[in-house]
């Protein structure tokens, strides 16, 4: 088994390896205050690995509840939050009772930030099954839901008890949410380790799976790095968001339904990279091996719209500091910085008069 | 002017003194990093306040937007939350902007609340305009909204940058509103300092305005010290919790209606040491000088009602531990203690059999 520990205000465990899900009540028994512990999940993965958790809960004297909801972006919503604050209330979970994310990143968001705001705050165990909430949403203690305004507006950050990583629900991913998940990995052997960044770019959607263990530990390594650094996201934590501004904006511009969160950070990391080139940061042969690389994994590299569209979704940016914009260019594969801009300085950094 | 500093996770000053609204706008000029800035009131306190702040603020260069809600414990409630996040929204908030909380209690928690989640968190100033939320709610970091099954069971930990309690703001209140936040100060006497319960025994409803600054600056220094000790509310703190179990449990079952906050809490305090004294702590004479005391300011000290119908409301309380409960119990004036006992025992030391 592979163990990251991190060491934010609590220090935590993310535990990487096959076939975890069914050791979950062994290894949050020793973590957790009380036996009495709530599940929320999604549908879909409800099916597949509902019953492996309760079942190891049970066996190991938890007394288990379980809420779930319809999977989808649209349910990390107020409505769905209160749901979860009701379910929690009627099966009256106390301060010393869990709570456990089962599922990807909006169950992992939700879940986090429902456990940081009920009653102020109960232990929580992330069990994200998906690529991108593996390297991603579930390590940094980041937890959010969507308002109407826009994607993860309202948040808290929230550290976890134990983080379990089975590698195995990894394969019952549809092709385009492993996809998905792939262009955040880039993103980290772009902005922090070129060794992984090879890994990658010697590899494709179908032969990442012999080395894909690996390839996650690289990742929450990075993350946690970077995280443990910067716990509440006030500056080095910013180059996680390589392609973010960009990509979120795509996001936005197409109401979240077009692009999914990898394909438009793929667009974004593209985009700011040849944009960083015009500018004079960068080189051409290193956008493309990004460029190459984003397509190994069945990910987009350009959007038919036009960049001043995507200027106002940028400016809602919550990086965006008053007037100024950080962005996040890259120098050279694994070697990132945060470039902080005057929103008029940002129009034409995009070439945008 | 009186000033309390509180060392939490940030440290902060709450400043106390006649006058202080009219200058809002110089006392947060050097706390805050932009000049933009949102106010979030009620109608009621907005009609009396609201110029004098905005005024102040203008005349320091801040561009200030202002949201304004219905007054009442209705409107500390998740839909009124997110028109509080559409309006931050609307008017660009972003995370180096603030947000100032002008009012009672209800303004205070949600605005917090809001604050800390709005973005992951934005700074905010606290400037309380009720007795309650001078020597109470405004200390402490503490804030929360409403949901149906229960007050105060969503929330986060969010300390203010500054909180102006402006003494003149108490004059406007309502005699019932200004009693019902005289029984936390009854309260912190009790817990905590005889001197501040002796200054209360020998005043009344109208003879206390006499000695109002005083009596603030010793409830707030006492909510200081002891929330210093215990910012994230795992032991300590807990005293300030006294005649709450209870009086949560007389404001639950009359629905919120019948009984402020503050009277509830009165009749709370009497109840538990009354139950207390049953159960061989505290002293009759006690129990007399606390009936008596809470009478001078009008407040209720007893309830028609049956125990074993609050206990399920007690059962509810958040301090609850899965099978045991805290309770709070004054030994002398002055001086209390943290109860825990398994809820089976609770029923018998209720004297409910």
């Amino acid at each position: 088994m592979l163990k990251v520990n991190v060491k934010a205000s609590e220090s935590y465990d993310i535990l990487i390896e096959s076939g975890l899900l069914a050791k979950t009540g062994e290894i949050i028994n020793s973590l957790v205050k009380s036996k009495r512990i709530a599940i929320v999940t999604d549908d879909i993965v409800d099916v597949l690995y509902g019953d492996v958790v309760v079942e190891s809960l049970k066996c190991n004297g938890f007394d288990v509840c379980k809420y779930v909801f319809p999977n989808g972006e649209h349910s990390k919503c107020s409505d769905n939050l209160n749901n979860i604050y009701d379910f929690l209330c009627e099966n009256s979970i106390t301060r010393t009772d869990s709570i456990i994310a089962l599922g990807g990143g909006v169950v992992g968001d939700i879940t986090g930030y429902a456990s940081a705001t009920y009653l102020r705050g109960v232990d929580y165990i992330q069990i994200p099954t998906t690529l991108l909430a593996q390297v991603d949403s579930s390590v940094g203690g980041k937890t959010a839901i969507d308002i109407p305004a826009g994607k993860n507006l309202v948040g808290a950050f929230k550290q976890p008890k134990c983080v379990i990583c089975d590698i195995d629900t990894l394969k019952t991913l549809k092709r385009e949410t492993f996809s998905d998940g792939m262009a955040e990995v880039i993103k980290y052997g772009m902005i922090r380790q070129k060794e992984l960044f090879d890994i990658l770019a010697s590899h494709n959607m179908d032969t990442i799976w012999e080395v894909i263990q690996d390839v996650v530990f690289r990742c929450v390594s990075i993350k946690r790095d970077v995280v443990q650094n910067d716990e509440f996201d006030k500056g080095e934590r910013m180059i996680l968001n390589f392609g973010h501004t960009l990509g979120h904006a795509v996001e936005g511009y197409h109401h979240y339904e077009t692009y999914t969160h990898g394909s438009a950070v793929a667009i974004g990391m593209c985009l700011i990279t040849e944009k960083a080139l015009a500018y004079g940061i960068g080189s051409q042969s290193m956008l493309n091996n990004l460029i190459e690389c984003i397509k190994n994994y069945e990910l987009p590299t350009s959007v038919p719209v036009q960049l001043k569209d995507l200027i106002p979704f940028c400016l809602a940016d919550k990086k965006r500091e008053s007037n100024n914009i950080n962005i996040i260019l890259c120098e050279d594969i694994g070697k990132c910085m945060v470039k902080k801009m005057p929103i008029t300085d940002f129009y034409s950094f995009m070439g945008i008069s």
